[in-house]
């Protein structure tokens, strides 16, 4: 590697980065964020709405988002629902990047 | 959860989606399509520009981007090297996107 490789990389290279993407590409974390800027908040209406996660997932998945800032509960009323953070809609433009990049070359 | 919920849902929820994500979440494979982004294609540069990395890890993660056709493999000299195919340089403004918003709200 010449030092302009090395310096290039170390000018990209971030422990947060490394994070963050580990973050979002955990199993279900993906669908569940895109479902919630699709509009969904409430926890059963999540849960029904993404095919084969299950309950405990759901839960795990929902404490890791709401740990990084990303999602906040409300339980004010009977009914538990979750919403985006500004951390969490600043995702959207991301995620709909990669749905874009997924439809565009899922045959090649 | 209403009609309208459910067929804005629909609207986003898309296997590809959902593979695409997980794919680049998993562990290193960020890190590594970063730094190729960056200018680096050897396995020795790539392997050394990763804080943590194994080569048993850098092989297998390479494998799967090579199976996902977002890496190519060039082993035409005695230097093993990657590539990004046009699939994987269009993840470009992704990853980009991905890391100025962990960079952006890394403290919130």
């Amino acid at each position: 590697m010449t030092d302009g490789d090395q310096q290039a990389y170390d000018g990209c290279y971030c422990p947060n980065f490394h994070s963050s993407i580990e973050l979002i590409g955990r199993r279900w974390t993906g669908a569940i964020l895109l479902a919630m800027l699709a509009g969904l908040h409430q926890y059963t209406d999540l849960r029904d709405a993404i095919p084969g996660l299950s309950d405990r997932l759901l839960t795990e998945r929902l404490k890791e988002l709401e740990a990084a800032g990303v999602v906040s509960r409300c339980a004010e009323t009977r009914v538990i629902s979750y919403g985006l953070t500004d951390k969490g809609k600043a995702l959207g433009p991301i995620l709909d990047g990669l749905s874009e990049w997924s439809s565009e070359w899922a045959k090649a």
